[in-house]
């Protein structure tokens, strides 16, 4: 084809998929299952039925089914912020004087700043349409949290958030969004909570942790009738809500007859780069096509890089299931990075295994070297992208600066996952010459490694 | 037409328009011209072009050309971000239960967070094309400072912004955003200029304020080789260049044949109302359609409702030029509103003059009431929205309120100005309970007249 590419191509509404697509569907060797801690066996539908509403729990075990309706309520929610647009960074190009071309997916023109609510509104809609009273999260950085708070209000289902104390108090403004959205937002450790209380007598000066939120959100649900936990990465359901961003920006590269060679997404607990990725893995997977796909992680906490393929925990607190996954070990603790949404010692047990069959590559990158790409995309492409989408644009300006020593066109895709509005510290402290970068020793990883299970599974 | 209307109304990019649209070629009698405090004559090209580069100039002072041509480059700026959409807002609808059709011109995404960047691209693009290093502005609660920043970025321009101490202080995240896109911000009043520091002297713990900041603008402009000052809202110059706006917005509802029979804006400068309405004022001036136009302002800074019509000055420092517009006299000093960008005196020239041959109605609305609107719609419609944008929400849910009452199934146009993601501090106030009101009395106004020119214009 030759007509000319547009700087955004948009689908139309009713362009949005009606399906979503579950990867694991089109993998030969399925991701290892998830296991009670208690009886070391694969957790049952009905066991995780305490803790998440009935349909998501049947989304999260079954890895058959390859494509899922959405309901058309959750169609008409994405019809007020999808489709989201591949942009051609026609500036970027310029800028480098690259030939490649690059594209990217951007999911950041929503108020809760990114993909986080394509996931958010899905598994609201399902405790809604069980009859729930409301949902309680956990939120870092609190992307998730506001999504999920977006999400609930627009359904009218009640919101308790636990949101990292240290992030409570630093980002006000993250908390005030969430309370606008008509949530309830907790510092955590709190006294809501039995295991709150517990962490508040043992440490009493504790700022929290993601892992100590975890905890308090699941006893909250476990606890209260009406309620059921939620989370925004790591589980196989996330995945499959999110897969709405790859599958439209195939369809929306198909249109221009456009094939990337190379797609890359920034991974925290997978839920971002699981989604773009997922139609073209699906190719990949029956031999259709062929692509490079990167997995970008911080150099800070790089567990596809560093990490060992093995059963760990999904806390710090160790009451959720285990997961065979890339893991820094659940008594890592990530260094202060200001990518708070890559901050997980974890992987996501399906883009863990692909990585193990050899389906996709990872890099990892220092955050300041990720500042310096983010402030020369914002400068060419006028968006100022989040910390986290920064780690996919350094490796996208990376390989487009190869491609100008090779001269291949190659063509790249990469995910910009969100903006960078309320990560203002972050760029303060790049803008002031006063950040570093943070890369843990083999020791640290060692000692990380040594709060795994000991069971041999 | 009954073909089914999207949720968002999306133009292609080459249907962004070619051309601006100025208002005051279809006005019979035209603004009063700007006049020389010094002379007490209208300014002239010579007298303007030391201040503001020439082609801006010219735009200044030609009421008579309808439609000037957009350069490619800033064209292909827009395409960065626009078109921007028309959106239906049908959840809206639902929940305020009324027949009425909202409808609303979305210009919040991109980083600036606003309109403003449509007339910072076009000012920037006419200072780098006059070979100018750089330019110079003041911002207040710094939408326009970060437009204008993003704008000089791209076209590698020299971008110096005094922002009102306060402010800059307040609002650390705002001048970020403009240090990160290369700005030089200083907080006003400074050191760096002489009026600024002779304000320093007077007043030694003054907090600024956005008079003074011009000042210190208009001198460093005025007094530097290479540089101009410019201006992001109030002048002719920029309600030509957003008029994209309402061209945008006119033909995506032409597409499926809605004509609104009301149009709503906010108005502080006039920057954004005026952009909006310019195609449908220019049929209701031709008398080739009718259309109820309403402006929007707050109840704590009421130009248009309890302003008086006359010559005033543009700043409190006296500096800038006389302008004959809807005004509270140059010393009416407004209330701490957190709507910043509507807290100015007066009222644009040419908006003023519409105003009082009655082609468009004012509506002024107390702050509690528009945080109201803002929390209502930020639930059903997804949207968090800026606190000066939310004027216009108020009032057309107030008007869609009024069909539900009669039945009539009106459709009510609004512009969106922009998004409240750095004016949490506000919203906290708001979901605190903690937001007052504030009225200006008769003798406040009566005071803020005072101080206006006393020669017979």
């Amino acid at each position: 084809m030759s007509q000319e590419i547009p700087y955004k191509i948009y689908l139309s509404e009713d362009e949005i998929p009606t399906q979503w697509y579950n990867l694991r569907a089109d993998m030969k060797k399925k991701p290892a299952p998830l296991i009670n801690p208690a009886t070391l066996k694969p957790l049952t539908a009905e066991e995780l039925s305490v803790v998440f509403c009935k349909e998501l729990v049947d989304q999260e075990l079954d890895e058959n089914t390859a494509f899922v309706d959405i309901p058309e309520e959750i169609r008409n929610f994405y019809k007020m912020y999808r489709p989201s647009p591949v942009v051609r960074a026609y500036c970027l190009e310029k800028y480098l004087d690259t030939p490649a071309e690059i594209y990217y997916k951007f999911e950041g023109n929503n108020t809760s700043g990114s993909h986080k609510l394509n996931s958010a509104i899905a598994q609201a809609y399902y405790a809604k349409k069980q009859g729930l009273k409301g949902v309680t999260t956990e939120t870092g950085a609190g992307q998730w949290g506001t999504a999920l708070s977006m999400a609930s209000a627009y359904l009218g289902l009640d919101c308790k958030v636990y949101m990292v104390k240290c992030s409570y108090e630093q980002k006000p403004f993250r908390r005030e969004v969430m309370r606008t959205y008509g949530a309830t937002v907790t510092p955590s450790p709190s006294n809501t909570t039995e295991i709150g209380r517990k962490i508040l007598a043992e440490f009493p000066g504790t700022t929290g942790s993601l892992g100590c939120a975890i905890s308090e959100a699941v006893e909250v649900a476990t606890s209260t009738e009406g309620y059921r936990y939620v989370l925004g990465s790591v589980l196989n359901q996330v995945l499959l809500h999110q897969s709405v961003i790859g599958l439209e920006a195939k369809k929306a590269l198909d249109k221009y007859g456009i094939k990337p060679d190379m797609i890359i997404g920034c991974a925290g607990g997978g839920s971002n780069l699981g989604g773009l990725i997922a139609p073209f893995m699906r190719e990949k997977l029956r031999g259709e096509n062929d692509y490079r796909i990167i997995a970008v992680e911080p150099a800070s906490c790089p567990s596809f890089t560093r990490g060992k393929y093995a059963y760990d925990f999904c806390d710090t607190g160790k009451i959720c299931p285990l997961a065979k996954m890339y893991t820094l070990g659940s008594g890592f603790i990530p260094s202060a990075s200001h990518a708070g949404g890559l901050r997980f010692h974890g992987m996501c047990p399906t883009l863990s295994e692909l990585y193990d069959q050899g389906m996709m590559e990872a890099v990892a990158v220092e955050q300041t070297s990720v500042f310096e790409a983010a402030t020369m995309f914002a400068r060419v492409e006028g968006l100022l992208p989040a910390p986290e989408s920064s780690h996919a644009i350094r490796v996208a300006i990376d390989e487009a600066l190869k491609c100008k020593q090779t001269g291949e066109k190659k063509k790249i895709l990469f995910g910009l996952t969100g903006t960078g509005y309320f990560d203002l510290v972050a760029y303060q402290k790049y803008n002031d010459g006063e950040m570093g970068d943070y890369i843990p020793t083999d020791e640290d990883i060692q000692k990380g490694w040594a709060s795994m299970p000991k069971v041999d599974l």
